[in-house]
């Protein structure tokens, strides 16, 4: 199976965490609007076509016959496909409602820099940003970043996991809403990253897996910057 | 099975589109912050217990010894459980993306009212609410609801189901869709419905369905009001 995976060119944006997925797993993929042509091909599959299902938005999975969108449903999908899931229910649903959560935290990331309008740029929103990105770092995140380190914490199986006792998808994701919390609120983050020891070192184990290093040094990354979710503006720091 | 459902009491809110698969599926259920000492319970069950599983936000669904939270999981739960989506891992994944999109919409209506915090009244946060809704109504709006009304054209099983040729939990969430764009923006929907023919006509397909109408016509069914998810201010009106 060679998966492909549609996403925007040029950003880590939604899209990183479904390569995270299968960079790990190291599975064949392609990230299809990276090559020549890709992006008119995404551009299609977004129109309907003859199986009715067709994506609101990026990133969509191609997996055989499927085509799966929304991030959190494309890793519930590869979470039981590549095994970076747990196989009973329960658990299954229980890494699944993390990840949701991960996807709400980002969508408040992205509203701190388009809290108006995405059919504005954010130079035309910036007095809103600079209220929204305060209320973002001084409560939102916290009562984010806490309660991911409370399940950390209160995991039956341990600490060095989000579930159970071994690597999930919820796992990759925590690494990446780390890394691009410290990218776009580095003092936000400096200040209170010792309140989250858990989380940060499961940040630095992920990183430490070497599909994981592996991927992280290689151009198959992007970089953070100002086009994507997690965007670092001076004026937005607290 | 007796499901428990935990929700703010007083609002439809997201716990709404839980209430309408229970109602559906004619399931035994307790909404259990309605009932005397129901919030309490509620706010015991948002600490981590033995589990270690517990939500960051309600509501959230007591199912035997599963606890589960995040709105599109506890329907992506009850779908298979009451049989409100397909059985094949496909469609179920499709519904789930369908109802995804939904929580997407969602979040950016609750945003036309709070655009700047979740953390500051209404009253506060006016002036960037009226960019934020103006905005919503002339783009965001209609692109979800052309969206979801070419879902319809172009299933293969036919029009009159999001899915397949039998109703899911997506029918259901495109009810309530439908039932509080025209209570927060009616202005909005008279106007752009006539575009929207097949999804109205699932409106008014489910609003008959015998168990929906009763609970629509009982005391169960909260109305909508200003301090829902769907709200209506006068002045956020196009």
């Amino acid at each position: 199976m060679i998966y492909e995976l549609y996403y925007w060119p040029g950003i880590q944006g939604r899209g990183e965490f479904v390569r995270l997925v299968l960079e790990e797993a190291g599975a064949d993929y392609v990230d299809v609007a990276r090559q020549d042509g890709g992006t008119a091909a995404m551009m299609r599959l977004l129109e309907p076509g003859a199986s009715g299902r067709f994506s609101f938005a990026p990133p969509f999975l191609k997996a055989g016959d499927l085509l799966i969108g929304q991030t959190a449903n494309i890793l519930l999908f590869l979470g039981t496909a590549l095994g970076l899931a747990p196989k009973a229910e329960a658990g299954r649903l229980w890494t699944h409602q993390l990840q949701l959560t991960v996807a709400d935290l980002v969508t408040e990331v992205h509203d701190t820099h388009h809290p108006l309008s995405v059919n504005l740029y954010y130079e035309e929103q910036k007095k809103a940003a600079k209220i929204r990105a305060a209320d973002f770092t001084a409560v939102r995140l916290p009562k984010y970043l806490d309660y991911f380190e409370q399940v950390l914490a209160h995991n039956p199986r341990g600490s060095r996991f989000m579930v159970g006792a071994r690597l999930s998808y919820a796992d990759l994701s925590m690494f990446q809403v780390v890394e691009g919390m410290r990218y776009a609120f580095p003092h936000a983050m400096a200040k209170r990253e010792s309140g989250w020891p858990l989380l940060v070192d499961l940040h630095d184990r992920v990183a430490q897996r070497p599909r994981i290093a592996a991927y992280l040094a290689s151009a198959r990354r992007l970089p953070f910057s100002e086009e994507g979710i997690f965007r670092h503006y001076p004026e937005l720091q607290p």
